[in-house]
């Protein structure tokens, strides 16, 4: 029964936490994180087990709202400027990375993944600030969103190829291929859900059952993010695009069901999301050594001045340029699974995993702090909303 | 990862079945219990503890509707048909049980253990039937759910009596002197909660986040519930009370707002509790012996004789009295607790464990079957529509 309590607490932390948040211009997530940090590591009350099944629906409904809210036609509009971005925001890291490795004496496949490390951004941060202030569909919400989704897959490939490396020595083409295979194959579902999911909706409405149409929704959410997830991609991905796949159905175009889906995700599930993330944090001092914070250092300007430059190449304005450089910084669990696998072969020591380590938790609490008051702007400039 | 699978092959199983079972005129709760059975015990294929956490706030949100939904003042005009209705139901169950033990040549404590275990109606079976019919606020719902709840105290004072002497061997007050405390101290949080409820929820407004008022009243939920439950009363009380107290606040009287309740319990979190029941069945053919139906007879019979001659007392219509008979029928976990109590001291041997689980099976899937056409009628007697 002890869960019930866990449940409750993190819920009322969360929200009161996000109202002081927001009270201050920040994001209201920040609520959520330091709930979990509170409640985990400090206190130690909270016990994350309870929390994280919660956690990873959180999520997956966070990305299938992004894509149900997403203007996908304005998306596409921006696909070459999203490209560049996704590119840019993902060669210069993996890059700087690798080269700070070997200028910090690190040994070549120590340094590939180090850079590798750097690679993806955790779109979860940025996106939650977006949609609390209301901003997913301007110009730069959607350049975000499209850059940081394309860096996903892009992170996924690198990984790949630097994993098969490291445990075998040699590069290796077959795991980037299975990704590929992955890609190709979800592809086909993608048109298949596009064709399916309206035909499955229409006839929940025959099912004499309360809120079957409401149960079936939040079912092919799931199951499209579980067919990601065994694809080899990610269970982010499948959510988003269930997000995508669904706006286009026209009986969910009620106001009745965006609040349905909002009441659940905001008002449920959402909060144990950014709580399970704080749960997730370690707290130790001999993490904040020299090499960490150049790492970090590195890790977050490798990020900020490519996507600020091709904010610019797009002509977003300087602010919504920063806006998109803070946007791309959050790193999270690609990361972390970089440094576990890294870890295990002996390519990644106990040190620089606490360093990743500090990454990902400097990357998500900076973002929210910069961003928030980057999108706070009360007259946003007309570039911006597009 | 594999819990979000257990969610789905659940939900959709529960609604597809439930649906089956509506169209043959059946409660779709009955669904629930059948995806449950078939995904567990019978397959194998979903893992109890990944739907547990969800089920048990299905269970608490099913009793906080029917707090939410009752209409209270109705419903204490037939405070002494509810009263009269309860302790006939549980007097003459423990009766009937201890006699049939004394019959069946089972020892002095073991009978009392028996009647104790015919005691307690689990109301969630009954309950739903109602909500689903849309007969929760008839004379015939409220008395089932009035007669329910008053008999869920009843039972825990008998099984704190019981338990006790089964324990020392001698009668005690201090059991039943917590449960009363229990009641007492509950009572005051009821009327702290009615004046401290509506201001909490006002305030609410005041946060600048999404959603916090819906949170507040899920985190008032299961709190009351835990405080109920910390207090030697049951979660179930809780929940109840807190349907009760909430209903009484004007900013939730909204169809938004009921809306978004609805579509949080039976979108989501029901279907699973009635999985979770499904599920911790227990698939046995040794457990159908004589003495095993003698005992289901009796404990079915004893609850629906009295509560049928309660119900022609209280002027209900033969029809409805039928109705109040198998609505006092469901057992739940109230028997499966003074069941392990009792085997754990030795007053209850395997053979009659092994009966009582039937008895929760059979009156958990008989009384769905003859309360649901029971209610079903296209056109309800005047009486029953008070």
């Amino acid at each position: 029964m002890n869960f019930l309590l866990d449940i409750i607490v993190i819920l009322v932390l969360a929200k009161i936490f996000a109202d002081i948040s927001e009270r201050l211009g920040f994001p209201g997530l920040i609520g959520g994180v330091l709930a979990g940090i509170l409640t985990g590591p400090v206190l130690g009350i909270v016990d994350i087990s309870n929390i994280q099944h919660f956690g990873e629906i959180g999520l997956i409904l966070l990305l299938f709202l992004a894509g149900f809210e997403v203007d996908t036609e304005k998306l596409l509009e921006q696909k070459f400027a999203c490209t560049t971005t996704s590119i840019l925001a993902s060669l210069i890291p993996f890059l700087a990375g690798f080269f700070t490795g070997r200028l910090l004496d690190f040994s070549f496949v120590t340094s590939l993944f180090l850079g590798t490390a750097m690679v993806a951004t955790s779109i979860s941060i940025s996106l939650e600030t977006f949609i609390e202030k209301n901003k997913l569909n301007t110009k730069l919400g959607r350049m975000v969103l499209g850059s940081a989704v394309l860096d996903d897959i892009i992170s996924l490939l690198v990984v790949a190829f630097v994993v098969s490396f490291g445990k075998t020595g040699a590069f290796s083409f077959a795991s980037v291929g299975e990704i590929l295979l992955g890609l190709f194959i979800f592809a086909l579902i993608f048109f298949l859900g596009v064709w399916l999911f309206p035909k499955l909706i229409k006839s929940s409405n025959f099912l004499k059952v309360e809120e079957a149409q409401f149960s079936l929704v939040i079912v092919l959410i799931i199951l499209l993010s579980l067919v990601s997830d065994n694809l080899g991609l990610s269970t982010v991905l499948g959510a988003f695009i269930a997000g995508i796949i669904l706006s286009k159905v026209p009986s969910l175009e009620t106001e009745s069901f965006v609040e349905k889906i909002n009441v659940i995700s905001e008002g449920f599930f959402i909060p144990f999301f950014f709580g399970w993330v704080g749960l997730q944090i370690v707290l130790e001092r001999n993490i904040f050594t020299w090499t960490s914070l150049i790492i970090v250092a590195v890790a977050v300007l490798a990020k900020i001045i490519p996507a600020f430059f091709s904010g610019k190449l797009s002509k977003l304005s300087s602010k919504d340029s920063w806006g998109l450089g803070f946007g791309m910084v959050p790193r999270g669990e690609v990361t972390l699974v970089v440094a576990v696998l890294g870890k295990e072969i002996g390519a990644i020591s106990d040190a620089l995993f606490g360093s990743l380590f500090l990454l990902i938790l400097a990357s998500i609490l900076i973002t929210p702090l910069f961003l928030g008051p980057i999108l706070n702007d009360p007259k946003p400039t007309k570039k911006s909303t597009a």
